[in-house]
């Protein structure tokens, strides 16, 4: 009878060998980079109190109205996945006391994320974001080194056509301000809005202008950065003066808001060409208000998600080619049973020693043998059969040349370093 | 008023900078033994169809009865949290159709599993494994190579005294012999085992000689080797044979079984002196019936999962210390605001270079941002106040002789380098 079939759970995908290696490459950029800036990895669990993300996201915003993966533990908690990285790291900073530290916590995460979406190109119910925190400084030139870090990842993978659209939602007089001045532009339009216009006008006006549907009837809205006070606009003006020095291209959008309440000052979104147009591929900012609203103690904050996925793709449509996996180093081809001790012993010593080394598993034949070194990639073929074994020597064959010469086989790992 | 305080989960963990450097080695280290003995990363989702679990791991095992974290999605999908590795990656082979390829499937992975578990010292709700599967090949010589790549992984590491306990539970026939023999032996004992064995006694016989509690009234049990055909026989004696020549460790433990059908031949775990006693560090196994029960063709495998948490806990036991972070190369001090410019520009140049590089963001004194650059072990302080600014150069100071020179801004790459 036959068994029954499993498939993945819709939305998530498997990462195979060949697709692997790009993962790994991206990682490692955003490693290397995180540590270049002095950005310190933290990890924190995959699931947490689902009150957290209510408190932290936003309980009106569409991921917690609609899109988390919720649970009851055998415990009876009520848990959630997480379906973004800044609430449980700035959970861990406040639980962990990071705070009480000399020095300004600069933080980074890699890791998947947890969303119940439509399932499209780019887009899985299980993601993958990189992100980074820095707790506890006001300073604009924080706020410029955290867009520079993600400008630079994306120059890192080389992404083209690579744009910062920035902007300021300054502190709460001065938003509270600007809120006035685009009610006042939107009401006489009110019914010709769409449905979820009319409903964020109630709640959040702000973001009202991030409607994709009625882009073009904003035209004449007022500028946040107009009702800005001397102090934001300085800090906003320090911010570009940062990024200026850095080289780091940007351009000034108004429209770019963030709803909620603790986002203060700096907001940026980072847009790369995708297929025929222009995509968000990243975004963060300033939460001077977040870790105070989480239960921690007055401490400023800014940071950025990039998420993965669409990196991937995006770098796909471009044609960029990440580095591929790396060649093994030689492949044993064993002629005759005698021949397979010798072979395992070979091959652990090799590998010891650092070398990648591989053979045959299934008796095959020498022909596909071969072909399997070629399909590896591998530099170097290294043949025993019983007239070798019997002399203590080996057969090396460069893949490259076709070469072949003789080695005494306690001076194989001598002849690969050589070549 | 005070807002609501939030704690990570119970069971669960905060790696937090300081500590998650060791981390990254242990998996660095994972990764790059991987690279060598040829296995390459494959990715699966963090949740599965509960059913495949039930299957794959077993519907009557601790596990699956008990400790999965089960939930319904959106879609009215029963959905686990992964508890172990493996039943996802044969999902995967099967789903991706991997055994079409031509050569072994030789696979690892890295990551999280999730079991509601009682939390005590190195035993997490949320834990890591490192694990290896390999498909498609009946030799010994794999069996060999799977063991071998999870002891030199201990070894790479520095853990002290590991040990191998190795096994064979042989094939179909030879267990159903041994089955009839071993109840032999328990049925006069019965009424004197705890309630556990009993249940087994039925269910799963091989798994009674688990049992820690009736562990000394098994002295006589006769051993599952002696019940294995002559094609086991066979298998078992090449496996050692294999390991003989790599010099692995090993001691044959006839008691050392795996509960379910799916288990064939090669059993093994690795052991190491932890807290007083002799811990389980990781283990594996053969399991040529899996594949198939999760809906495959009938292809062999085998595998080893090793848990992560309890390998740091050792390590440290056994005062074995993993690399530590890498120190900064570079820490600037500003000296007045004239200053704050020219370092935005000098860091982000020398990040791009790749040094690692560092300011102060908190407006701090000369002294408070030496004692950061101490701190963080930077190896120089790049000192910029307005008479060097106008210079156009600046001090450079080596953290370990005290040494100081003045460079000019813009040979500062240069100097680092150098020294």
């Amino acid at each position: 009878m036959a068994k029954e079939r499993f498939e993945k759970p819709t939305g998530t995908q498997d990462v195979l060998p060949g697709a692997v290696e790009k993962w790994q490459v991206v990682e490692a950029k955003a490693r290397e980079l995180c540590r270049r800036f002095n950005y310190r990895e933290i990890r924190t669990p995959l699931f947490e109190h689902t009150g957290l993300f209510e408190r932290g996201v936003g309980e009106t915003t569409d991921i917690v109205e609609g899109e988390m993966y919720t649970f009851k533990d055998k415990g009876d908690r009520d848990l959630a996945l997480r379906p973004e990285g800044t609430a449980g790291v700035v959970r861990a900073y406040v639980q962990n006391k990071l705070y009480g530290e000399p020095d300004v916590s600069k933080l980074y995460y890699i890791g998947p994320m947890f969303r119940y979406e439509r399932p499209q190109a780019g887009r899985y119910r299980q993601f993958h974001q990189f992100g980074i925190e820095a707790f506890g400084a006001v300073d604009p030139a924080i706020d410029a080194e955290v867009i520079s870090l993600g400008y630079q990842f994306y120059i890192d993978l080389g992404l083209k056509d690579v744009r910062v659209e920035l902007n300021s939602v300054g502190n709460a007089p001065s938003r509270a301000a600007y809120r006035e001045k685009l009610l006042d532009f939107l009401r006489p339009m009110r019914e010709s809005l769409c449905s979820d216009c009319q409903r964020r006008m109630e709640r959040n006006p702000l973001r009202v202008l991030d409607c994709k549907v009625d882009q073009d009837k904003f035209g004449g809205a007022p500028s946040i950065l107009d009702s800005l006070d001397e102090e934001c606009t300085e800090h906003f003006a320090k911010v570009k003066g940062h990024l200026d020095v850095m080289g780091v291209e940007y351009s000034i959008n108004p429209r770019l808001v963030r709803g909620l309440d603790y986002y203060t000052h700096t907001a940026f979104e980072y847009k790369a060409a995708g297929i025929g147009s222009i995509d968000t591929v990243g975004g963060g900012g300033r939460y001077n208000g977040l870790v105070e609203e989480i239960g921690g103690p007055d401490q400023p904050g800014i940071g950025f998600g990039i998420g993965l996925e669409r990196i991937l793709l995006i770098l796909e449509n471009q044609g960029v080619t990440l580095e591929a996996a790396k060649p093994l180093d030689v492949y044993f081809v064993a002629l005759g049973e005698s021949a397979d001790l010798e072979i395992t012993k070979q091959l652990f010593r090799l590998r010891s020693l650092g070398f990648s080394a591989e053979r045959d598993y299934l008796g095959r034949k020498m022909k596909a043998q071969m072909k399997s070194a070629d399909r590896m990639s591998a530099r170097y073929t290294a043949i025993l059969g019983e007239d070798e074994l019997n002399n203590g020597v080996i057969a090396l064959k460069s893949m490259e040349t076709g070469e072949q010469r003789t080695v005494k086989l306690d001076e194989l790992a001598q002849a690969l370093i050589q070549n």
